[in-house]
């Protein structure tokens, strides 16, 4: 099947407003007035960011994810997403199939719809770039340069999850059970970034930032942007029971440098209550630094790098 | 150098207005009152979209250029792109400079600026996807179903060189002067679209499509969307002196099924006079034929397809 079937076949019925039906050289976006557009677009990569052997369904879902993460941590509602694939020659229909199915699955879930994309065919690894586009009413974008000097720093849900699953796939050793290792392979594989959380961010947070990099690089992003020194406690990072099973003592120290947890990491004022959890506080001066038992731990890996 | 080293030193001095200087997970476009956004996104890959030998300021200013074809076929004035690049580890400081370089030049020429994107490493070929964004007066965006029977079509430039030219590359025997070669294989380096053509084509064309699939091919886009027959007048289609130099006889078969061209292609009421070519004409039917001397010509190679 060419580009063109391809296209027909499993991409267009995802097509949505403005798309026109995946049939022309382009997409249109009418102006909503009173709001501001937001885009961010992330690559994942074959080998780099999931497996061949990944479900389909789940890396298309990753995909996706990994964009809706930007959107929610800037307090976007996303709406619509172009997709670039570069597909090795040995992809298949049932591949295909399972591909789009788990772009559907999402669609659905986040109220979002194809607008428009390429195909194409590539000798190396299979690669998709996903661009997402939200909505925040006008001027409401939260940035990373925000944070102010008695700020607390929060984050949302559970920190390390992922970086956990992909450590198994890389044939660390561990005893845990069925249970426990799949719930964290499942972070790995699909992220569950807070999208619905996106409007109630909004509404408290100075400075935001999606946890992708890493938790102390990312915060350290904040930081930077902001002006502003984070100090974080370690004993109030959320790790997830499984993985404290797998990492023990380590789990704090593997967990705040693993990257891929797509969960917001915010600053707002102190004493805040909701689906998020207190784990620092922004001081005068710059950089990141993370405390257990009331003393400096030493940060050797900042985040993670493509290079 | 790792990915936000590349991008500060090669990618954020060519960031624009709502890029947050590269800075921040997302990028913003405050709406344009009346104005519509016009969305386009195109990935170009070594070895496929252009040679590893390709001067790299060269190979920017493709992955631009087969963008912006697309939105002044559109009828949109360019503004803001995104770059997704995926790099091979034996990319240098010198490649990157010469391709940032490129980047900043098309810049200048096009008036437009970095938006964002994201930088990761590969295994694989060099992949370049550039999503751009221009905008056109609310409602007015040039579609490719709007051609209506008793149009004439019309072409921008001439068709053919880029085909010519990678012709060339491929070691296709010819005794061009060395001018002419080079001519060839610039335009198959850099494309032209007539990007300041955009604002007039939307004063005349009923329907409009970039040429980058083929001639035929790409009329055959506006065909079936428009529910009309295209007939193309061979001896009209315009055909460079170096192209027919190369390919003498068969120089407009190969020419109409070449792609790669990257100029417009577009239907509007007959008898206009201005930076086109009349090559045909919309009648009641479907598909697009090609006439030599009164006769129809058998089209083997509807145009360039990836798979």
């Amino acid at each position: 099947m060419d580009e063109f079937g391809i296209i027909a076949r499993y991409f267009a019925p995802l097509a949505g407003e403005g798309s026109f039906g995946l049939k022309d050289d382009a997409a249109l976006l009418p102006a909503r007035p009173g709001q501001d557009l937001v885009v961010t677009t992330d690559t994942i990569t074959e080998g780099v960011d999931f497996f061949a052997f990944d479900p389909s369904g789940d890396i298309a879902r990753k995909a996706l994810r990994v964009n809706l993460s930007d959107l929610a941590a800037k307090g976007a509602m996303p709406a619509h997403y172009l997709l670039n694939l570069s597909l090795p020659h040995t992809i298949t229909p049932d591949w295909l199939a399972g591909f789009a199915a788990g772009l559907a699955q999402d669609q659905r879930e986040f109220g979002i719809s194809l607008l428009g994309g390429d195909t194409g065919a590539t000798d190396g690894p299979l690669t998709i770039a996903v661009t997402a586009f939200g909505f925040v009413p006008q001027g409401k974008m939260i940035r990373r340069d925000g944070a102010k000097v008695g700020d607390a720093v929060y984050v949302t849900g559970a920190i390390g999850d992922s970086g956990g699953g992909l450590a198994i796939f890389k044939r660390e050793k561990h005893s845990l059970s069925d249970t426990d290792r799949d719930a964290l392979i499942a972070r790995y594989r699909v992220p569950q970034p807070p999208v619905a959380f996106a409007e109630n961010l909004r509404a408290i947070a100075h400075a935001s930032v999606d946890v992708s990099d890493g938790l102390i690089a990312d915060l350290g992003h904040i930081a930077s942007a902001s002006g502003v020194r984070i100090v974080v406690d370690g004993e109030a990072v959320p790790l997830s029971p499984p993985l404290r099973a797998l990492w023990h003592d380590n789990a704090l120290l593997r967990a705040v440098a693993a990257g891929d947890d797509y969960q917001i990491a915010f600053t707002a004022p102190p004493g805040l209550n909701g689906p998020f959890t207190q784990i620092g506080r922004a001081e005068k001066g710059e950089g990141v630094s993370l405390t257990v038992n009331g003393k400096d731990v030493a940060l050797s890996k900042a985040g993670y790098r493509h290079f």
